[in-house]
């Protein structure tokens, strides 16, 4: 299965009085993997908004391994996990140098801009499909 | 000059690595402020959206006096400092008790939905000048 | 069992372009629940770390059921849906009047303040067990 | 004057239902640019703290001069402005492409772990002040 690989940095902001990334930010993170994945893939999320296919998040599940800290350089292994008619699942893995941080998943919705759920058949999630299941 | 009170907590993921709330959440803090102050005053903010008035930030700054921590109770001060023709100026004073922690002031320009400038003579503008100046 | 109710509101930074509130801010919620929970049965979180017991997120998972939007008032209930000795289970219900919109869980595990796993017999831990099966 | 230079892109959990990034995030794009400057300049900010300087916020500005939208690369330019013996003014400049976006400025003091502050004579700030004003 494809993936993309986004690298960045853990923010000062990110972090908590613990000492280490607030747990919250990992979401935000998954969708930074997500974004890069459609735009390596040759369709931004950006233009699918635009073509009217929104995708809501409607399940979203992470498992924490080991903490990250402020400045870390950090790796998200992103890849469809599942397309389905109606929805699509992505799945991450989260590793800082070879050692995995967390693994997680969302599961979205295919959605118009007023938030009614799009049923299969829109040539993006076609699309999704056939990429997610090609040779890298 | 009438002001809005609100109170609120410092929540866990607003504080970071240092042990008190970061800096960035006082905008986001002032934010609160500042719809809490439409509310009370008859014209919640998402109304004005609504009536295709937005409020877009074109200038923020804050003193940081004293730190505020995790889980303390705050309250914010929020008051229309000026109306102008083409703008609008928050100010903001936090407090832990009566201890002040922090000060701050946001200007805002007045906007339709795709962005343009909305320069004078919107009712809702009029509106806030006159509520800003009315007597507690 | 007992449940803490925790009511706020959507804050305008926690909206994103999609016009609902993001489902990252979902996981920050669930630990205004926890926070709340334990201030109101008696031990407020910044006591347990006082004390040198530290409950990082070792799971967490949300389904959105239906969106959240700017200004809302929402209720969060929160309860302890199992104690081991070594984590701790919070279980979640987000609702806006009757409608139940997301639902969530995380796991904790307990650490000290240098992050070693503490398993089982710290006072902290038998004290929320109890209360946790209490008749409210 | 030298200066760092941070790319980045929006992420989408930084727009608001206005469509653009909220305002709230610059503070923590320019602790970014900070977090930059630093490494570039040979001493990682985690190495100040690692030392038992830390260098809280105590005043933050930003104008808001043309919005920044999801997905869109982004450089941020940060110097230092002014090093006084009790504080560092940083200066930055968000571009997209050509386009000035924003302009801020953060002052800083320098402190200890437990927040009492240093009044100049750390081989940090000497550190600082002299790479400030090195030719590039």
């Amino acid at each position: 299965m494809r993936k993309s690989v986004f690298v960045f940095r853990v923010r000062y902001a990110e972090t908590d009085q613990m000492g280490i990334a607030h747990h919250g930010n990992y979401l935000t993170w998954f969708e930074m993997g997500r974004s890069t994945l459609c735009r390596e893939w040759g369709k931004p999320y950006a233009s699918w908004e635009d073509e009217g296919v929104f995708l809501p998040v409607v399940e979203a599940s992470c498992r924490y391994k080991s903490p990250a800290r402020y400045d870390e350089e950090l790796s998200l292994h992103t890849s469809v996990e599942q397309v389905k008619p109606h929805s699509v699942t992505f799945k991450y893995r989260l590793y800082r140098g070879d050692k995995l941080l967390a693994e997680g998943k969302t599961r979205h919705a295919f959605a118009t801009p007023d938030g009614k759920l799009i049923r299969g058949g829109h040539p993006l999630i076609r699309w999704l499909e056939e990429r997610s299941t090609e040779r890298p």
